[in-house]
């Protein structure tokens, strides 16, 4: 073999493996390639006690992984980008998670708080807000960046160097790019324009229970799925409160004003969160907390329509998005059905057995199916709404709350 | 050099090439690597001239790309599957073109019929169905793989052997996975049950109008966004018929039983669409062919509330997601301007000069933002809706119809 042949053998062998080079990882990363999905219609179902989250996509109901490692996800609530692809995690310890839901990772975390009790994202999507019980405030966070842009101390004051700080409760995100929240301690309801960088609260409502020295307390809040309505709970009134963010001017109206009986001297309806609230057209359908009914009122009017009596005491009322169905589950005894109110009829027209534990039904975006966690089975259940036939069946690690991608574009959720 | 030392030499520049060869397609890609987006609040704007679509990501108002090559877009529509990663493009000459709006590409295309008028997802997303002038008929599709299922006949049976083909309008979508759709020319309205796979017409509404010979002649149809009320547009009829998808024996009722004037027997909210009615809260906001006004109607009793002047002939009427504003188009003399009516008081609020051929408005999700076509100016605008400021403008090939992804879980849309 000459110089020259063992030069021309190598140089092939060299462009061999150049070219082999070129192409095996290309081939390799394309084979590798993982599934891709949408992100309008994830289903995330938070794992309380492992401290992680499942992500299913509802378009065939398969699951597509867990992220893992986001810590104390006890009472955790979510919200989610406009666009679908990151989803926030409220943890009661003042962690705020970002999860990115096309990586299935943990994109950024931030403490906003040393106990907090949930949060929003605005209407413009470019801010969390996190209300904190200590310290009492709301902790403005940049959307992308996970930094903390602004706190806002839920303060009260009195004059002459008093103020009272207080928890805060009820943070929800309105149109016009709105921030309200209640204050639970000082017996207040601040309304804040985060579509100006300094979060200026514009709007102050003071004792909004007219209830003496203690306060009305405002415990929780909710607002109308058309994002109009207000609506706080209040621990030391017989009435709720209701702010119109069409009209603020028109201060915090007085509604629901039943009394209570005996012992119950609020309404029974009062629960340590209005979360399972629903809002059916015309019809708010509310638990009645001790009570195995549950109540419904009419929304133009805040009056009473009917009561339904139910399997055991429900907890979570959630409607299906064309407003036709109301699925209730049961805590306590019967904690195992579900049951399901029609509403053109107004009555409990199927009861499921779905499972020790079954809590917090979450329907796809159109509301064809539904999701369930059957906590103490440690599974979730999707069940089609229209046949009540069990569609799939997936294990998970004690299972609670649902939460929907298409929050994404619902105010107040 | 000896022999043994060339070929250390060539085997050293080997390995090198090797793993640059390893490395840096690798890293190319890595460079590459195509920017990532979520699909829940995408919007697509028709070019309908250079058979194209451009996609934005509605975060940051930033142009993802253009998908090209879509043939005829004249009087194109569109669908989106429930995790908006895909789009689905009805044209009118019979293709419905699949797009991957993760890689903003042309994913299939099937050609469903010769002459379409547009079509529909069904809520489970499961399936396409087109309706036809010719052949007339309502084709299904696979929403997956783009295979024609079934074409549903549209022909009215007289006995003894006597057969109508009817051209189709108006096909949506409703909840418990039925599909509606009108026969223009039998006068009929059919609802299928898309959950059972023969696609069954489980019922048929003839003579719809009452209205002789002719027929009433159904032009087109849209559903309320609750999913419930399917309303059909009649050319040879006083008034609108109605359809409870709650309680389908109810048959059909008529509403807007109003009277045409002199020469314009049929009302004048008459146009060859009704995609630029709006529903907000208990209103419907309706443009007023021919006159320069729009007429607002309460949706429960279908009574006139108001007629509402505008700058000149509205065309579409595009209510903002929280209901509080509706947004007009106009054509037209005055067809650079667009009329922004406020619902609380029902007047208009603010007109706004766009630029010529301004049309189409379509919001962001929230609605903090609204895209709109200008079209004889070749450019595509975004306001803030709160300000009514601009935010961004983009260049466009005379863009027409615009689509949010945030349709995917609409009814009717």
């Amino acid at each position: 073999m000459t110089l020259g042949k063992i030069v021309s053998v190598l140089a092939v062998i060299l462009l061999c493996a150049v070219f082999a080079g070129h192409a095996t990882p290309l081939e390799a990363a394309k084979k590798k390639a993982p599934k891709r999905w949408g992100t309008a219609a994830l289903m995330v179902v938070v794992e309380r006690e492992s401290g992680s989250v499942l992500v299913f996509d509802t378009t065939k109901h398969d699951l597509l992984g867990r992220i893992s490692g986001l810590g104390n996800l006890k009472h955790a609530a979510m919200v989610f980008s406009r666009d679908g692809r990151y989803g926030y995690v409220f943890q009661r310890d003042g962690w705020v998670s970002k999860l990115d839901l096309l990586d299935l990772a943990l994109d950024k975390r931030v403490k906003a708080g040393d106990d907090s009790i949930g949060g929003a994202i605005t209407q413009d999507g470019k801010y969390i807000a996190v209300g904190n019980y200590r310290p009492g405030n709301v902790t403005i966070i940049d959307a992308e960046t996970m930094e903390i842009r602004k706190a806002i101390p839920a303060v009260r004051e009195f004059g002459e160097g008093k103020a009272m700080e207080s928890r805060v409760v009820g943070v929800v995100d309105a149109p016009d790019n709105l921030l309200l929240f209640a204050l639970m301690d000082a017996d207040g309801i601040w309304v804040v324009n985060t579509a100006d960088p300094t979060f200026p609260v514009v709007k102050k409502f003071w004792d909004v229970g007219e209830a003496g020295g203690a306060g009305a307390m405002p415990y929780d809040a909710f607002l109308t799925p058309d994002g109009r309505y207000y609506m706080v709970g209040l621990l030391n009134a017989n009435y709720m409160g209701m702010v119109d963010t069409w009209s603020l001017d028109k201060g915090v109206q007085k509604v629901l004003t039943e009394s209570g009986d005996g012992e119950n001297k609020v309404p029974l309806w009062k629960v340590p969160h209005l979360g399972g609230w629903t809002v059916s057209g015309d019809l708010a359908v509310v638990p009645a907390l001790k009570q195995n009914r549950v109540i419904v009122y009419n929304t133009k009017t805040w009056e009473l329509v009917k009561y339904i009596d139910t399997a055991g005491t429900a907890l979570f009322n959630v409607g299906r998005p064309d407003g036709k169905q109301v699925w209730v589950d049961i805590v306590g005894p019967n904690g195992d059905k579900m049951q399901v109110i029609d509403i053109p009829t107004l009555s409990v027209v199927q009861t499921i057995t779905v499972g020790e534990g079954a809590i917090d039904p979450q329907f796809t975006p159109k509301g064809e199916a539904v999701y369930i966690s059957v906590m103490d089975e440690n599974k979730i259940v999707v069940y089609d709404t229209t046949t009540f036939k069990k569609i799939k069946e997936f294990p998970a690690k004690k299972p609670s709350g649902i939460f929907c991608s298409d929050r994404a574009h619902k105010f107040g959720l």
